[in-house]
Parts: C-alpha cells; structure tokens; sequence
C-alpha cells in the first residue's frame, strides 16, 4: 500500500535542473503498486519539485522568470539576519514548492510526452539532495 | 482504496480557465470511498491546476500577473532551439504545477466557498487536455 | 489507512505566516500510521500553504517578491467586479497553491532541519483559517 524510495543527487547550484522521471518511474516498477500515486518531495527549503518539458532552454527560461521575480543579487531580509547570500534561494523555493504528486495507473506514471519530473536547484551552492518518492496505492 | 478517473476538455489557448469542481465531486460520490485525497492532474507541460475563485476577473488577473512574469511576447530559448512560441506557457506551468490534491471527508471535498479546482491553459494554442483524477482513501 | 485532523488558526492578513509543523507532527504522532503522506490543506481562495525556513527575514522576502508579482494596491479585475480589495491575494494564492503534500517514514516528517510547513496569509483582512491535514498510509 505504501513504498517509499529515497535518492541522493548532487546539483551545480541555483538553475541546475536534473530530470528524475526515470527514478520515479522504477520506483513504481519495482514496488507492487499498479495505481495509485506517487509523491515527488525534495529535503531542504532552496530546492523545488515541478513537471516541465526537460530541454535546456525550458530550464534556462524558468531561471530567467525566476531571477526577475527573485534576482539573486537583490537585497533579502535573510541575507542581513543569518549572513546568507541565498534569499533568492528560499523565495523561488516557496513558490514552485518541494512536491509533486503524479498518479500511475497499471505501473504507469500519467505524464505527457514532454512532461518530466524535475529537480530545480535554486540554492546559490552546489548541494547534495535527498529525493523521497512515497508511492501509494494499489 | 484507489479510484481513478479520467476527463478530457477542450481549451481555448492561453488564459483560459476551467472549473473541474464538479467533475471531481462526482469522481469522489461515484466512488466506494468515504474519506481521502483527490489529486487533480493535467497531463502535458503548457497547463496548470490550482484552486482559486473561479470568477472572470480574477482569472483575468491570474493572467495579467503571469504575462509580467512570462510575457507571452518574450525571448525564450525554447523558442531558439524548438521553433516555437510558448516559452511563456511552460514558465507559467512550471511555477503554477500541474496538480492539486484536495481533501475530502464524508465524500465532501474540503474546499471554501469561493473555492473551486480550476484547469488553466497556458498554452499559446487552442488544445485538447486529459485530467486524471486519482482518488485514495477508504 | 485515512486519519482526518482540522486545525483553526487567527491570522493577521496578508504577509503573515505560522508554522504548521508541529500540529502536522502531532497530527502524525496520534494516528496509527507510521509511513504514508500528510496532505496540508488550507481551506478558502486567498491563502497558501508551501515548506520554507520559517524566520523573519524569509516570510518578508517572499512577500516582497510577491508584492512585485501582484502588488496589494494594483488594478485588479476582480475589484471592479466585486468591490472586493483582495484581487492580489486571489493571485498570489493561486500561485503559491493550497496545499503541500509531505512523506514521513516511522512516523518522521521527512522535512530539513530548515524546512517548515506554513500557511502564508495573503488576504487583506485578518482571518480565521481552517487547516485540514488528511494522512494517508499505513
């Protein structure tokens, strides 16, 4: 009813973008599931989990919006009260959010042709993330 | 434990919304389930699910903030490398998600009022869309 | 399998935030569920609900980011239609979603140390706030 896979990635820093959908779909695979959902969360608050076509200029256009509506060099109450240099980082973070939650039917995840699952790094450093993908169902 | 149902609708191109409350009240009251999640779906990269008031003007100003942040009109690289014009559209996706789970208890979904699940289109294109609505609970 | 939790919260209109967390952790704690998904969902159009490092200098920033997006004393469609002053509540609400959706494993939020669940106030007025937490696993 419930399986949880847990997975480890090392990203670039703010705009890095890494496509899990393979990892997604194995964890479906290799559970006993055959529909239910699966949920997407990525550990910390300056990294988010979104459904994009994963080419390169997608990842570079998000990055851009991003940076207009949140610009890494901008000033940040949290830069002056922790010494950070990543309030840009927790911004793009809160508004696409750490999950995603994509339903599968008979071991199928239901996205589009060019509808993946993706990581987006928004910390100003290069980290080491923990994925957990909670599958549930049947 | 798990019901799954699926819609199709037909949209208009970018800005257009549409309310699926009521195709998701009856996915919930034509299910054997009493108590559980639903999580609204849409499948492709250039549409979003949220909830909001599902009246003209504010999807009009839903519109109008996204077309600051992803002008419609912008320079895009998906644009450079694709041929296409909807870099706009698969910002605006990125940012709003393409799905929502909502609870619901005693087959009532626990939405406000003024609360309704809305597609929205960001596609630059007239198009066909399936929603998945993945039902869990007992 | 399901376990249902209400919560109501006071807030003090838009920009203000509270830390959901411990009533989630709690919630987790007092079912009978040790792995599956909390869903936290906040019921009504104009709040929010995501994870962020819940200080000061974060909960300012994002609504100064979301200020520029959809500044409170802008023209709003929704204004002119209802004599409403929230149409940038009923944006910033829609963009941020309703609800986040997070895994705990032996009954452990899988959250970081610096990642807390919020519920983001966006409507002009203070107000009561009914926060459902459905757990799902087993």
């Amino acid at each position: 009813m419930v399986s949880t896979h847990t997975h480890e990635i090392s990203t670039a820093g703010q705009g890095d973008a890494h496509d899990l959908t393979a990892i997604v779909a194995k964890a479906v695979a290799g559970s006993n599931l055959t529909t239910g959902v699966a949920t997407v969360f990525v550990v910390g608050s300056t990294a988010g989990v979104t459904t994009l076509e994963f080419e390169s200029g997608v990842v570079q256009d998000l990055d851009r919006a991003l940076q207009r509506l949140a610009p890494r060099e901008g000033d940040y109450q949290h830069h002056l009260r922790w010494g950070d240099d990543n309030g840009s980082s927790h911004v793009r973070a809160a508004l696409v959010g750490p999950s995603v939650t994509v339903p599968f039917v008979g071991t199928k995840l239901m996205l589009g042709t060019w509808q993946q699952i993706v990581l987006v790094e928004f910390d100003t450093q290069p980290r080491r993330r923990q994925i957990v993908i909670q599958l549930l169902g049947e």
